[in-house]
């Protein structure tokens, strides 16, 4: 007997091992569900969900219930029994009012009230005089919300034995937007090509749409832009509505609701008429028959996003209207069937003096002129996603449109796929920003959540950086960011740290140590990318591709005050930095005067976005006591440096993880360093041919000339 | 005691049935080491491999262990012991005589001698006395063939108690061509995109790299053109070429090799010279200088893949000269180096009347100036890959000169990815027909693996279909094709039905009944797809995506005897088919003497060529007793029937093997059906428009008029 327990033992101890040593790909994302490693939690886990009470029928609990199930299984090698009796100490209850008599009004009054119409709550109750788990909502919806939440305890390894936990959105639609086109290229994609394979659907359903419906879940996403902002009039043909209708089937049981990104010129392009203009009576009804078709096909298709007048995209203005005027006309299209239209404020044509004070200049004296289901879009910051921007103007400054943030969760300027990127604290600094709309704590998340002007709808939008490579995101940590979009976009009031430490758990492991170390690199990791790319306030200085250095690269002639090529940094040889103060553009102008009088002023504005407003001279004395030439250079180094110092710190992980994803990011941490050094030296040898200052003390020389990096040229990188 | 043992027993239970109705994704191809599900035969497999003696220490030694060890751990739940003393009957000694002294020739003398340079033994012996399994070869790389050869026994659940078993390639060079684009696009691609991510190249190496390089020396594949044929010349640059060596590197422990395909205007473009008149000096120069560079990035590197003055490639010709002045010119830089150069002889300009003819009658004068490092690469059929084309007259028409046989393995004209067609017995079609170059027995076979001229070097090389798709290949069973053309490349001698049978019990299951089954629905699968797509002969008439059919397609004035639009089908009122006898092209005169009689008279030609060679009257009696029509109506409709069969047959399969690729084979079938129904309809109701006569009794009507099925346009299928 001894030897064959003996056998066993080693029968379960190889399999372990060899699931160890062969290495993740990734794929699972966050929701892996590996045998829990403690073995007390082990235990805990299993003894307390040895039987589970989990009635209901609709598609989305079943989605629910094989969640937990699998799960479960996965964490604990235990399937709970089905059972609607309760035993003792052992019952997992999950439900909604309508589901299960146990789950009523009396017996949890505090949890359905805070739950919401989206939310859940999670405790440990005594039900009818026996002890039990309970997981409870007041919709579907809320169920499996509260189920992926309570795996998430388990995968933390939080203990389950006194949870009284309560959760819910506190913004409506928390969409993810693919730039995907139809042949699966990706715009500013860099994890291979497009998930949605247009050619197969609708008759082949990839499991791959399924585990993104539940990724998307899992965080609290509900909805997803399908399509290219920059769109293809074909999305809205028959041929390819039928493909968005098999996605959305998949995605309903999971509550994510498809959108189309739609070409304004759709009417001409796919409907045969001569004219666009959204004040035409015949293009006003193809609009509306086109929804009535979009909802024959997808019942409950969430809505538009529109890229209008941007970018060489047709528009209202196109045909002499404005974009209230565009945007209603797609709203009453839209309303009889309860879809939105979301407008994006992200203008720009490179003609006014300051890209960065255009969509203000349009948009905010539209204020009140849109109609109730229109949400106005507008990015964090008023260029374009750079690394670091102050928040958009916009914000606070529409006080009778609700508007909606959209960030950018694909690298595009921030390192592609090559580079370890924690975009959290980008996403806060924005949120957590005080527009002092409405006084002191007016925060950018007060007032897309909308409860700083009380607006019936609100909404975040992030721009996926999902593909087809394997992992999901092309680089391992690019998960995070999606993961923490998610997070934030469900309640933006979390904090980074505590997104990633969840993120980090369910993605690698709970050992200590690996926590302590790779969760600081992590939230360290956006400070050091700008300090490498573009430090101080520095913006706009990549490659045309976007991908490494280009501050040498002219913006065109529109924009500058002498008609000669023009370049963000300004760079001359008394100084650098875009000023945009009353001396220059003025663009600061269009904050609430505390912001404004904050930036404005040289002793005020913070370091981070000293040369976003101002125009400075080399040698000024910075808070550091460095002179700004000296600083900048310090910047540079310490943002490379700071990469060795990652590379240090991962390499100490070595066996606390799978091989797999360890050599994975080693390397790409290696690339990442490559490629820091680049920025560095392509940008502190460029901005050296007009400060003529020489580098400090104890930094080593460039690698090479700056002619060497001018010279560089990105075959294929930007797809 | 009792009751853990029980519990183990659960766990262990619990864990199996997880990892059964988890599904597969299909990344591990036929590489899954699933354990054993014979309980007989893991018990034989696991006490035949206790132990194991495999010193050495090279590269390929490394990847051969670490793959056994993974095998067998995979399918016995147990890690040989690595040793270096026998234990009686429990024992794996694998080695060269080089690594061990155990093989030696005293005790394996027609082991060595059978196994060749390349080649492998596997045999039960007695060794110093005591019985042990062997695997030896005289070589590093035979061992690591052997070695996949020896888990391929165990994945197929082949008694391992009296083996003797020895095996050698009969092709030296066996390439797979991955037309794969910079920006990882691929022309003829159907699986995502490609596999090589250039810009995470060469310091991010994708655990996919390793994994290809397993699966093809596990079928005996030693090389991979990395580039598209239609050749970007960056790809010779440094920059690209540091890309390649990292590629390189990767494969190199698996006996595979790197090709380039090479742009011929690459000295003009990339070297800033005037010209790339093979005849230049400076021309030869630079190729003799690029190859030396090549090789200093990668010591092994393989050689050229050319395609030369064909669809509008440059080539000798653009300059005045020919074929051989090119292809040598490129041979002379290569061979300090001993690589080789592939030179298309897929030339043709839709300026002859009739296609077909053009490469033998530009290449068979060309036989002998080659140099003796050139292959020159032909495909199977004249025209291009099509379902079905008699062998190509060059085989066997240059008997001074190696050839190399190129077959797609991607389904370019066979149903993209979403259509099942095992490709093994076009493949063999081919490689069993008999030129009678030198008498009866001359196959295509016996040309190619140079036996039947005595050539020095042989070669084959397949278009490969692999993506970024997670499951390689797209369709579950177009890994089958892959597979297949690994397994005919290294002997060109082996059934289909073997192939299939080995796949399939890799692949999916041991399961007797499944086996059965489903092997046959692939041996039938491609003579199902030219049914319903291209039967008796017909070619060339799909859409010009090359998705669905198109015979309304013209395909220019020039090829055409009137100066009129030309089609491949050549209907009209009086029959249909394309005449290559001595009234029409006379194409069939490049056969010898044998094949053209045979094919020439109407009564001996086969059915499946009839159209190919005739143009044959709609009344025409055929040997089935149908007239024409009739008989071509009657393949169509046997065509999609036998695709509904399939589906029926699949059905039966549910429950035999995983849900995730059982539901994806499912969904494929269904579209697969569609697209066959869509071929028939489409192409009976634009015949009947020449016929003028009506389908016979008992077919159902077409579901679309042809006019219908002419407006359709297939969106961002082609990539």
């Amino acid at each position: 007997m001894r030897s064959i327990v003996k056998t066993i033992f080693i029968i379960v101890i190889m399999q372990s091992i060899s699931l160890i040593t062969k290495g993740e790909d990734g794929y699972k994302l966050w929701l892996r569900y590996n045998r829990i490693a403690d073995n007390a939690k082990y235990n805990e886990y299993r003894k307390l969900t040895k039987y589970a009470i989990f009635p209901g029928s609709s598609s989305v609990i079943k989605a629910a219930r094989e969640e937990l199930l699998n799960g479960l299984n996965g964490m604990t090698s235990q399937n709970p029994i089905i059972t609607d009796k309760i035993t003792e100490g052992e019952t997992l209850i999950i439900g909604t009012p309508k589901t299960s008599r146990l789950i009523n009004a009396n017996l949890f009054n505090d949890g359905l009230r805070q739950s919401g119409a989206e939310g859940y709550f999670i405790e440990n109750a005594t039900v009818y005089g026996k002890k039990c788990l309970v997981i409870g909502a007041n919709s579907d919806i809320g169920l499996l919300y509260g189920v992926f939440n309570f795996l998430k305890l388990l995968q933390t390894n939080h203990s389950i034995h006194s949870l009284a936990i309560s959760d819910h959105p506190r913004i409506q639609y928390r969409i993810l937007d693919h730039w995907d086109n139809l042949d699966r290229t990706i715009e500013r994609g860099y994890a291979g090509s497009s998930i949605w394979n247009w050619h197969k659907l609708p008759g082949y359903i990839d499991q791959r749409y399924i585990d993104y419906a539940r990724a998307n879940a899992s965080v609290g996403i509900n909805g997803a832009v399908l399509n290219n902002v920059n769109a293809n009039a074909l999305s809205l043909t028959p041929e390819y509505l039928v493909k968005a209708a098999a996605l959305a089937k998949c995605f309903r049981p999971y509550g994510i609701k498809v959108y189309l990104s739609i070409k304004f010129s759709s009417p001409v392009e796919i409907g045969g008429l001569k004219t666009a203009d959204p004040e035409d009576l015949q293009v006003q009804k193809w609009w509306r028959d086109k929804a009535d078709e979009i909802y024959h096909y997808i019942p409950d298709f969430g809505g538009f996003l529109v890229k209008a007048n941007s970018e060489g995209q047709p528009g209202p203005q196109t045909y002499g209207r404005s974009h209230p005027e565009g945007a209603n006309m797609l709203a009453d299209a839209l309303e009889p069937h309860h879809g939105i239209v979301m407008w994006r404020a992200f203008v720009y044509d490179n003609k006014v003096p300051d890209r960065a004070a255009q969509a203000y200049n349009e948009f905010k004296p539209l204020d009140g002129k849109f109609k109730s289901n229109v949400i106005v879009q507008v990015k964090n910051g008023p260029i374009d996603f750079q690394p670091r921007e102050p928040f958009h103007p916009l914000f606070g400054a529409m006080p009778a449109t609700p508007l909606m943030l959209e960030v950018q969760v694909t690298q595009e300027y921030l390192g592609f796929s090559t580079q370890l990127v924690y975009l959290a604290p980008l996403f806060k600094e924005c949120l957590e920003s005080d527009t002092y709309a409405k006084g002191k704590g007016s925060t950018v998340a007060r007032v897309i959540d909308g409860s700083l002007e009380g607006h019936a709808i609100s909404g975040i939008a992030g721009v996926a950086n999902t593909g087809a490579d394997i992992n999901w995101c092309g680089h391992p940590f690019a998960q995070a960011n999606w993961y923490c979009f998610g997070r934030l976009a469900w309640n933006p009031y979390l904090t980074s740290e505590s997104i990633a430490d969840d993120w980090l758990r369910m993605t690698f492991t709970n050992d200590k140590d690996f926590i302590a170390c790779i969760k600081k690199l992590m939230l360290n990791s956006r400070e050091t990318a700008v300090n490498y790319m573009m430090p101080l306030g520095l913006h706009h200085i990549m490659a045309s591709s976007h991908y490494g250095p280009g501050p040498w690269v002219k913006i065109g002639k529109a924009g500058s005050k002498n008609g000669a090529f023009f370049y963000y940094h300004q760079a001359d040889s008394l100084g650098i930095g875009f000023d945009r103060t009353h001396t220059g553009s003025n663009a600061v102008a269009q904050y609430f005067p505390e912001v404004k009088s904050k930036f404005e002023s040289l002793e005020s504005c913070p370091d981070e976005f000293l040369l976003w407003f101002h125009h400075v001279n080399w040698d000024y004395k910075m808070r550091s006591g460095n002179t700004l030439w000296n600083e900048l250079v310090h910047r540079y180094y310490s943002g490379a440096d700071s990469v060795k110092q990652m590379q240090h710190q991962w390499d100490k992980m070595d066996g606390k993880i799978d091989k797999e994803r360890f050599v994975a990011v080693k390397q790409l941490l290696a690339i990442q360093y490559q490629e820091a050094v680049w920025w560095r030296d392509a940008c502190i040898e460029y901005f050296q041919t007009f400060s003529n200052l020489p580098l400090p003390a104890n930094y080593a020389k460039p690698l090479h000339s700056l002619s060497y990096y001018q010279q560089l040229t990105n075959h294929y990188v930007d797809k």
